[in-house]
């Protein structure tokens, strides 16, 4: 028996598995699981156990998991779901520490398998085991090698690209799809039900093997949004990290009241916590692991600057768009690179980028010309483009390729367009490693993949702006405290004001006065123009009631108001308690955005930032990022939107006071972060006023949510 | 000899080709194109010239193509670009009136190489020659056969899509590159530089051939934009098109002043020509094949409401987010159809859609689950997603539900993900025509091209809408023949205002008032409020000088307001001649929008709605069509902009007057179309009131353009 400070490393590395629910039926699918261990060069020991005894491929069947001799230290369980929970008594009364429980009928199929799948879970807990699925094909180390899954033979392909799935049938069909693609795969995971071991556990054991150079995620979901950002940032800084999150469609909105909350699904909330965490989104399985040869097998540009080398100019334009399409830019050939592609080339080629070789290109002009890209200091990535070239052979020209990509310290792409006729060059290629595509499409994608991790990398040091000091939370914590709103409700406008003074997001000058004096002189204090709103406890409506006058140009102005509201009030509502006015500076004149923040489930406090107005929500020119935001999430909602973009000005529009958006951004999102009992909080319009002159929060609201809201916190 | 009334058709049906050119040395293209005429089955006559005589696989070599005996209508030409004009002229001389010039060195390689095409193009037209190419690779009819290409055999394989390539080297790649893909061709044309034949004059051949089912067009422009609508729009309304447009990132915005102009790129004007042409336009190479093995091989659907049938629930989450992706629906199947499902699944399958009928699936359980699906009433279109099933082979499932798919009246497709293990699927399916895609995301796109061509359909027969007479267009285009303002520059707002009062464009009431007590009357008569303007030719900046006032109420005040006017105008410019003043009516309040107008130089006029005001350019919230607008591209411009969807009313906001902008769009339209020396036009804003209470163009310019504008008019 083995004690090993992390059950978790028993998954990969056990020293004896034993299969509960071995057949001898080669049509079941627990003589597939035997058969893998026993035939696929797993070097540990295989015990088998099966009640009815007698002997499978030469192995006994041992009546019960107890019978089997050491070492023992992960089972796999594959028997009917009502027999998991006393075989898993067995596990831990045998000290065994990991087990895949491979066998459906759990949660998935309703309230009863969901209970036997707790009872699982409870007998894990008790002899501190872990357990991996329920309704899972267990796991797969190509290089151990151990295989645990009933998949029929070839196993999936020995290289260096990891693979965790939430679904077993996709890690199947990905496993066979992989055969004919070139790649190979160092780990794969299959959760299934993830009752216990869910990503963000198996994360670190993957990302620490050394045959993988590359992770791939097929999610459905994540049981905690910031525990996976908190395992994963981290891990990606080492290796290449990329998701395809699934059920897009079905996230439903928040249950919210603001623009922020009606816009702010779990989509958003899951590309916002990809972003920090620096998982790249895939958008297909495919593009996954498109991406992911790219990731495992190039190094990364510098920039965002393409060459394309082709022998044709249609392919040529085809690779151009592409490159385009994915935010990247077609490199600029120094005039030197130019006249020696000159002096190489035919007279009727183009040494522009695309530079077109023309159909006659030989095997030895795609090198030179590769050559002389990769030595251009204006290139950062490189996609040679390959139809069949009609005098030569596409293998000819992947062998003369091929020494140069593999020396490069930037990354080089290659499109073999075609399929027999290119057949020998994907061969090679996909022999050395370089990364291929049939269209340039897929390669363009991936040299996308490469430069945003790079950019990524460049900012994953980066800590969350902490703009406000513990005396302010404090102080917040405590208004909030003494303010009644029940869960639910928006908080009063005092209560607000005061969070938002802690907070150091400013707000438009006010002063309650109660004469005509005492209004002209706080309105000469705060500077002209201002408003006046009267202060009532019985008119709540105070435009309707007429208790509303703007834009008040002097002291005369403000006393004559004063009195003629009072004497029109007073008239109008006799029984009205009517305690003064409130006299507020009018804001000048300005662009206005939206800034809101709300609390996602999983996630936990999302910062939202867009055009504002009444539009919002139709126009949606906004941009998410969790809270509290890094220099890097707080410059993506910027560049991201419109109205950040607008900030420094657009035509007749002038330059606008974006340091000061950048300051209340970093405050709110701390706002929201450290006030987790809000669940919403909303600046619209957030006025800003030319740079240097500031921004005002003019129209805000926080909503109070649970006291104790779902624990997302790290 | 012979005679066609159209030579064009002696491309795909000649009696007898002769290849000028042909090499008896194996490694040169010459050598190619004899080899596939004479080994590829061509049922007619293949003769040969090479002046240095001898023979060529049993067949003599001609001196020259005078000497080549009867039957010959096609030649093939493929030696140096410059000995290509007098050979054209033997070939006129010899009445050969079809001729592939595939050599290369013309138009492409500089104004040397444009020389000699325009030679060529002369001495074809001289004798009622068609020339394709030069540049190109010449054409394939797989069923005749004939093939004219140089490309190693095997030759494409033979199939039901056409394909029009305006490169060669892609059209050699997507031979290649489709063997592999389970689809074949009827024919396929390498257009090369269409010095004259161009797509526009293939389309027809191709679209009346019976073996094309589907066509596709690699487009790296068009020569006439509206041609090419006019060629398509009937040919589409009998088989499907669809195009890759390559090129999107070099296409220019136009010089242009305007935000209609600013906004108006080459992209818009083909994808609005597209639209109007019933073309799908596709995004990728892979994409477009991907589209027209489906539109080629399965009806149309009724609606837009997909079935999703799976035996794993992860597959088909992914089906169902590439399904909304898509825009189509998931269908809701009925109760009857659920119970039916329910009775023959195990219990923890899903009976709601996608259904998952979980990992045992048999092919007895796919078949009846997708007679099921097909049966139900509210299911427009069903994909059966494949993982390779644990317990039984994807071969036989995928027997079981061919027959079903092959007999439907509504479209199936088939996702088996994998590779070796769903191979014998694969090839079942390919072998009975039925699409199969190896992820879901494919399969939901051939689905959206299948949904959007059923649409399209529906509006196909559309005539655009023409609500002016033509007595309105003649006093327009007097008005711009006395308009004296020259090409380039904006018209005078009278002008301006006269043309849209001609075609019904409402602008706000005004008259020219002399007196305190005519302009009280005038707008008294007009409505309240009223805003005065000074008519003065010496103060062309009336706002600076003073010369407006807005919102004024009643007659009392316009008349008060006048003599002020007046007379503080009189005082501060004492020489300026004071004509009188312009009451203009001010427009209530209401969403504002705008609706622009710029000619293309491919497509003609192009019509933009959007959100207006300033920003427009930045938000983008626009979308276009050309002019004039059938009623499906008027629905299109409403319904795809934020701007159009929010007439409707949105929250707070009321409903408009959607139907004054119908009116405002069609009417716009029609100017632009009407009035070709305009360049561009812009409403903007329109101020559209509330529902009945109309629209106003506040702010309207015209910019004239040369008199005679390119010819686009069919």
């Amino acid at each position: 028996m083995h004690t090993s400070s992390d059950p978790l490393e028993l998954f990969f590395r056990p020293q004896g598995v034993v299969v509960v629910g071995a057949s001898t039926d080669p049509t079941k699918l627990g003589y597939g699981v035997a058969r893998n261990l026993l035939e696929g060069g797993y070097p540990g020991v295989v015990h088998l156990v099966n009640p009815r005894g007698g002997t499978l491929l030469g192995h006994p069947l041992y009546p019960s998991v107890e019978d089997v001799p050491d070492p023992v230290d992960l089972a796999v369980i594959l028997i009917p779901a009502a027999a998991v929970p006393p075989v898993l008594e067995a596990c831990g009364r045998r000290g065994i520490r990991a087990a895949i429980v491979a066998s459906g009928g759990f949660r998935e199929t309703g309230p009863q398998g969901a209970e036997l799948e707790a009872a699982c879970v409870e007998i894990a807990h008790r002899y501190a085991m872990r357990l991996m699925g329920p309704n899972c094909i267990g796991l797969v180390d190509t290089h151990l090698p151990l295989d645990t899954t009933f998949l029929p033979p070839p196993g999936p392909p020995v290289g260096d690209v990891a693979f965790i799935s939430h679904s077993g049938a996709l890690a199947a069909a990905v496993i066979d799809w992989a055969r004919g693609q070139g790649f190979g795969f160092s780990r794969l995971v299959s959760l299934g039900n993830q009752a216990d071991i869910s990503e963000a556990d198996i994360l670190p054991l993957v990302a620490a093997d050394k045959h993988t150079r590359a992770i791939t995620l097929y999610l459905e979901g994540v049981a905690s949004g910031r525990r996976f950002v908190h395992a994963t940032r981290g891990l990606a800084q080492q290796k290449p990290i990329i998701a395809l999150k699934v059920g897009r469609t079905e996230a439903g909105k928040h249950a919210a009241a603001s623009h922020t909350g009606a816009l702010a699904g779990q989509n958003q909330a899951f590309e916002a916590g990809f972003r920090r965490a620096g998982v790249l989104p895939a958008a297909t399985v495919a593009q996954m692991f498109h991406w992911a040869k790219a990731l495992a097998w190039l190094p990364l540009p510098q920039a965002d600057r393409v060459l394309i080398l082709t022998n044709a100019g249609g392919p040529g334009v085809t690779a151009a768009d592409a490159i385009a399409a994915q935010g990247l830019r077609l490199a600029r050939l120094t005039p030197q690179t130019q006249q020696l592609l000159r002096a190489m080339l035919p007279p009727a080629a183009s040494v522009h980028n695309p530079v077109d070789m023309l159909a006659s290109a030989s095997p030895e002009q795609y090198a030179q010309a590769l050559r002389l890209g990769l030595d251009d200091p204006g290139v950062d990535m490189v996609m040679v483009i390959l139809p069949p070239p009609p005098m030569f052979s596409a293998g000819a020209v992947a062998r003369a390729i091929i020494p140069l990509i593999q020396t490069a310290d930037k990354p080089v792409v290659v499109v073999p367009m075609g399929d027999p006729l290119v057949a020998e060059a994907v061969a090679h290629l996909r022999a050395a490693k370089v990364p291929e595509y049939r269209f340039p499409e897929d390669a363009a994608s991936a040299l996308g993949a490469l430069y945003r991790r790079s950019q990524w990398l460049r900012t994953a040091a980066e800590t969350p702006l902490q703009p406000v000091d513990a005396a302010a939370t404090a102080a917040a914590q405590h208004l909030l405290e003494d303010d009644a709103t029940p869960p639910g409700q928006w908080l009063p406008p005092q209560t607000v004001r005061a969070i938002l003074t802690a907070y150091g997001i400013p707000t438009p000058r006010e002063a309650v006065a109660h004469s005509p004096t005492e209004a002209a002189a706080a309105a000469q204090e705060m500077g002209f123009p201002v408003a006046l709103k009267v202060v009532s406890p019985d008119l709540p409506h105070k435009s309707e009631a007429g208790g509303v006058v703007l834009g008040l140009a002097g002291p005369d102005e403000v006393a004559a108001a004063y009195e003629s509201m009072m004497a029109r009030l007073q008239a109008a509502f006799p029984k009205a308690h009517l305690e003064g006015v409130l006299v507020q500076a009018m804001a000048p004149a300005g662009q206005e955005v939206i800034v809101g923040a709300v609390r996602d489930p999983l996630f936990g406090p999302l910062v939202m930032f867009g055009s504002g107005g009444v539009e919002v929500e139709g126009l949606g020119d906004v941009a998410f990022a969790i809270a509290p935001l890094t220099p890097a999430d707080r410059a993506y909602l910027l560049e991201k939107t419109w109205a950040g973009r607008k900030l420094a000005g657009f035509r007749h529009l002038p330059p606008a006071d974006r340091a000061a958006v950048e300051d209340v951004l970093a405050r709110l999102a701390q706002l929201a972060w450290d006030l987790p009992m809000l669940a919403e909080i909303e600046i619209n319009p957030l006025r800003v006023s030319l740079a240097g002159e500031g921004a005002l929060a003019l129209d805000v609201r926080m909503r109070r949510g649970q006291d104790k809201p779902p624990g997302f916190r790290p």
